[in-house]
């Protein structure tokens, strides 16, 4: 039998000996590189992390003590130590999140996959738990190095220096690259500390000894630290964390378990905030994601176990057609920079990158500083390309609003994974992005349909500078190309379904990659005896005035948007037609303000009623001619 | 002839004597006194940084330099330098913004009054420099030590320091305080390298002469500072900083001009980023402002110069109402405590920080992590109370979203300054909240409209335990009160005016303060022959069944709010509408997606059509009654 069988809870963990503890790491590795190759996952991250899981349930008590894993998608081993050993469906409906989830476990608390909110999670527990008479309770936050440079991390270490009494471990999960190689300042310092590795070996302060001594311990401590901190001035540089007031412990071997039980150890039993160092590998232990320098299998899909070769072959999407499309930018138009948030290859900068490797900018996980050094720089002359995630431009909203969109810079955001996401969950769908933009002045969005509009979009964007703008695409592979029939001032027409004169005439106006959706629910409505057009505004926002004109022409109107409906590009158009005294209703059909369980992005359209088949009936009902 | 009448740009000010700058520092304090006592402004932090603005502008050549300033309430001595020194309508529309503005000069770069972004825009700035054959070019960041505790400050500098290249020199405006005394991990350090200082004027480097002996001078000056390093840790704990990478040059008088001057050009001279570390004292200089313990005169109103005493007393307000009810609740929920960025005087919290000390949390300019801190206490058992101007929410979008909202999570924001504030200019509107917060799931907004719904919307709120509750209200002070007529199901009805049964029946519903607009208007429509009905629900989102039932209930809606009319309040009562299948037409009312010159509230009212007479006069053109 397996140990690993016999682990039903972190108190199983805890009751194995040392030998055992190291045994259970191996079979957790072979298990993690078994399943996640059959449904795709974060492989690299999660090998990364099995044995520092292992000493953290053996060390602290879940849930008393609160342990949080910061950005999230390096908890299956705390899945399956808390308990959770089916990964058969996993990230998909009805299997396990590849996220915490407090709906799975008690053992899970933060959920938000967006990196850099552990610490002031943490933060907020210990401060809770010291309110409350919990003081003895232990808040144990996991943070990569990459988290690090996000500025929320440093907002909360700055306030959990200044907490003396509240005992909280901050475990730096340091792989030297929590996406891509941490880049910045802090990568140095980090790089520096890890070069003294083996310090930590040569010091033995017996301090659980002295601190058992009782309340005068602290003190005694204090001088033992004291004492550490004078010899590690000759073999270390001194820490930027203990410049901040934060004890700081290693840097220790992350696939060591007895190593980082007893820093582990150490840390808990100091009853202040303490900072532990631990070193570790990502992909560790798998040879195909050791030797991805590149990536390190972070996120993977179905791949062959023992090769690492994906299963399917990747289709040609969007992101491929921006990244090749970025390059033929760059060469035409020197002024044109890149800029990403620690994510060069999966927002498809790479090739650019490479043919310019001095106009890329890596800034960290770090969205904000994306946001307004870009418009520093197109202040002095450049047309930056911030290419992030759409989820995360939600970190810069203020950003965008204030230094890019009030100083007129010429910005363009390339938001990659808009809409629906789906297996990643909640907080990774990029569903906010419109409704959140439609409210910059002087912001202009553009929602692509095809690969020729997306390139056309991005030509037409590094065109403005003198406001922001914005291109957002989905996620995945691309579809066909669809031509327009014509172009009004800008506005797609896609397609026109004529039909008897008396017969209401209807406009579809589908948004970015839901044009198909509006076109086969056009064919349906025309079967059904309307006259309907199908239009694609191409440019979003702000709304163009031919498309106000073509909601005049038409007796009802739909618009779908694969984002919130509330506030959403539909909303706006409604609005703008009923500002110009349209009588012509508009309905808005899109995404409800909800949070959305990990499923495929089919699942949540048809959950959500945005299949064609929806809007068929939806505009059928508003017109009153429901069968 | 003074001084200060001789300098019309930066040119004349590098031209005086030493002696003469010292002069010329004496006549602005008394230029600043006099003039921003008539007119209101910052007074205490532009005392502040007299000297330093005046080196600053003697060692860098401003535009070809760029100088920014973080935050930009200080930029009044910049002003005087670069020509503009009629302060007569200061804030006033047609007169000085209060914060820099590129429409008064090209001296002017970043109008953004938010802080701690000026980093991210030296850091783009730099890089453009570099790119563009300007390398030679300095750029200089102004930061006061409170805006370092922001996030984004953290993500710049991380980036900074990476750019060994790029010539940006970083003054910290070290003040201790950049609104309240700065607080947290960073501000020990800081008072930790304070202590020390005196220390530069043992050190003379002979930097400068180095340097001119040709490239090697870097390396000279390296040699220099490392030996310059192996001293400071003797006298001064080795800085976080340059445990950054960063060079650190410092402290230094910052109220002598030669000494500021001399680490300036040390620091321009270096060739790579440099951190200089100024000393400053708020207020000084104005002996009523260096007595202000608390405050320091951060910003007044119209005073007496001799004694600092307001001209008029300061009328009880919605702030007041807020302090006083969170102490009543306090009382009775020790459950309840409190968050504020930076803020406890100025959003009212200083009341409950008195009587319950240990319940306050302020966290420094680092609205992240109050957002994300607030769900970690809510976690663990407790009902955090955020209080913000609302402006500055923006920055936690991400975290109300994702850490709030989507772990349904018991936080409360209290909202300060919403909707439009005026004399701050475009950045301090709170004109974004209702279209930001409409699309976050789950969340409640409650926007009062009086005292006691002020009270009671505050007792509500922290009586909701799985979501995220948001109570916004105006600047400035109260009207008298607007009792409600009945109650229907939570939607309050103000007024009702009947009418001849054929005339329309029309719903008006006024949001927050502008429901006293609703009523001047409805008065007003009701004497042009109308039935109206004035509706406020009180808690605007999500949006009450009852209000959307009171729209079916009439001929035409129209709602007033003043923020953001895309996609605010009003646009998603319209929303619900047509989902409910009501013909109704809303007609909504609000500010339009644009950024807003200073000028008062009323001004911007008058100049939005916001009136009760433009109220009036739509809706009349809106049912085609114009006369």
């Amino acid at each position: 039998m397996r140990l690993l069988d016999r682990i039903t809870s972190p108190a199983d963990v805890r009751r194995l000996s040392g030998r055992q503890a190291t045994a259970l790491a191996a079979e957790i590795r072979d298990f993690l590189v078994a399943q996640v190759s059959r449904t795709g996952g974060h492989l690299g991250p999660n090998l990364g992390v099995v044995e520092l899981t292992i000493a953290i349930h053996r060390v602290f008590r879940s849930p008393e003590d609160t342990v949080v894993f910061d950005t999230g998608h390096q908890a299956y081993v705390h899945k399956l130590l808390t308990g959770r050993t089916d990964f058969s469906a996993l990230r998909r409906r009805g299997g396990l999140s590849g996220y915490p989830s407090r709906a799975e476990s008690e053992h899970d608390v933060v959920e938000n996959s967006h990196a850099s909110t552990s610490l002031s999670w943490a933060d907020g527990i210990a401060k809770a738990n010291v309110l409350q008479g919990r003081a003895d309770r232990s808040v144990v936050a996991v943070i990569g190095d990459g988290a690090l440079t996000g500025g929320m991390a440093w907002e909360a270490l700055n306030n959990i220096a200044a907490g003396h009494d509240r005992r909280l471990v901050i475990v730096v999960n340091d792989n030297g690259r929590s996406y891509a190689p941490t880049i910045g300042g802090l990568a140095e310092h980090l790089s520096l500390l890890r070069a003294t590795q083996g310090y930590e070996h040569v010091l033995d302060w017996g301090k659980r000894t002295l601190r058992r001594s009782g309340p005068p311990g602290r003190f005694a401590y204090d001088a033992l630290h004291g004492l550490k901190k004078g010899i590690k001035d000759v073999v270390a540089p001194q820490g930027l964390f203990e410049d901040l007031g934060l004890k700081y412990v290693g840097p220790v071997d992350g696939h060591d378990v007895t190593a980082v039980e007893r820093a582990l150890r150490r840390a808990r039993d100091f009853g202040g905030p303490v900072i532990v160092h631990v070193l570790t590998e990502k992909g560790r232990g798998y040879s195909p994601a050791e030797q991805d320098v590149a990536d390190r299998f972070h996120a993977v899909g179905q791949i062959h176990p023992e090769t690492g070769l994906p299963v399917a072959p990747s289709r040609f999407g969007w992101t491929s057609v921006f990244a090749d499309e970025i390059v033929r930018i760059g060469r035409r138009r020197s002024d044109v920079v890149a800029i990403t948030a620690a994510m060069l290859q999966p927002v498809g900068l790479a090739p650019f990158a490479e043919e310019f490797p001095d106009r890329v900018f890596d800034v960290g996980i770090a969205e904000q500083h994306a946001a307004t050094s870009a418009a520093g720089m197109a202040f002095a002359g450049l047309h930056p390309v911030v290419a992030v995630y759409a989820t995360f431009l939600n970190r810069a909203y203020d950003q965008v609003l204030l230094d890019v969109a009030l100083h007129r810079a010429g910005v363009t955001f390339v938001l990659d994974r808009a809409g629906l996401t789906g297996d990643d969950g909640a907080s990774h769908n990029g569903m906010w992005d419109m409704a959140l933009l439609a409210s910059v002045p002087g912001l202009r969005l553009a929602a692509p349909r095809d690969e020729e509009t997306l390139r056309s979009a991005l030509r037409e964007a590094v065109d403005v500078d003198d406001a922001p703008t914005v291109v957002r695409y989905p996620k995945g592979a691309l579809g066909d190309p669809l031509p327009a029939l014509e172009s009004l001032d800008g506005v797609d027409v896609l397609a026109r379904h004529e039909g008897p004169d008396d017969a209401p005439a209807v406009l579809v106006v589908g948004l970015g990659s839901m044009a198909r959706t509006a076109l086969a629910a056009a064919e349906a409505l025309a079967a059904h005896g309307l006259r309907v057009t199908v239009a694609d505004p191409r440019w979003v926002l702000p709304v163009p005035a031919a498309l106000t004109k073509l909601v005049g022409e038409h007796d009802h109107v739909v618009t779908i948007e694969d984002g919130l409906v509330d506030g959403g590009a539909g909303s706006v158009v409604a609005q703008r037609a009923r500002e110009a005294g349209l009588p012509t209703p508009v309905q808005n059909l899109g995404v409800p303000r909800a949070f959305l369980d990990h499923a495929t992005r089919d699942q949540l359209l048809d959950e959500l009623r945005l299949r064609p088949e929806d809007v068929t009936r939806d505009v059928l009902a508003a017109l009153g001619r429901t069968r």
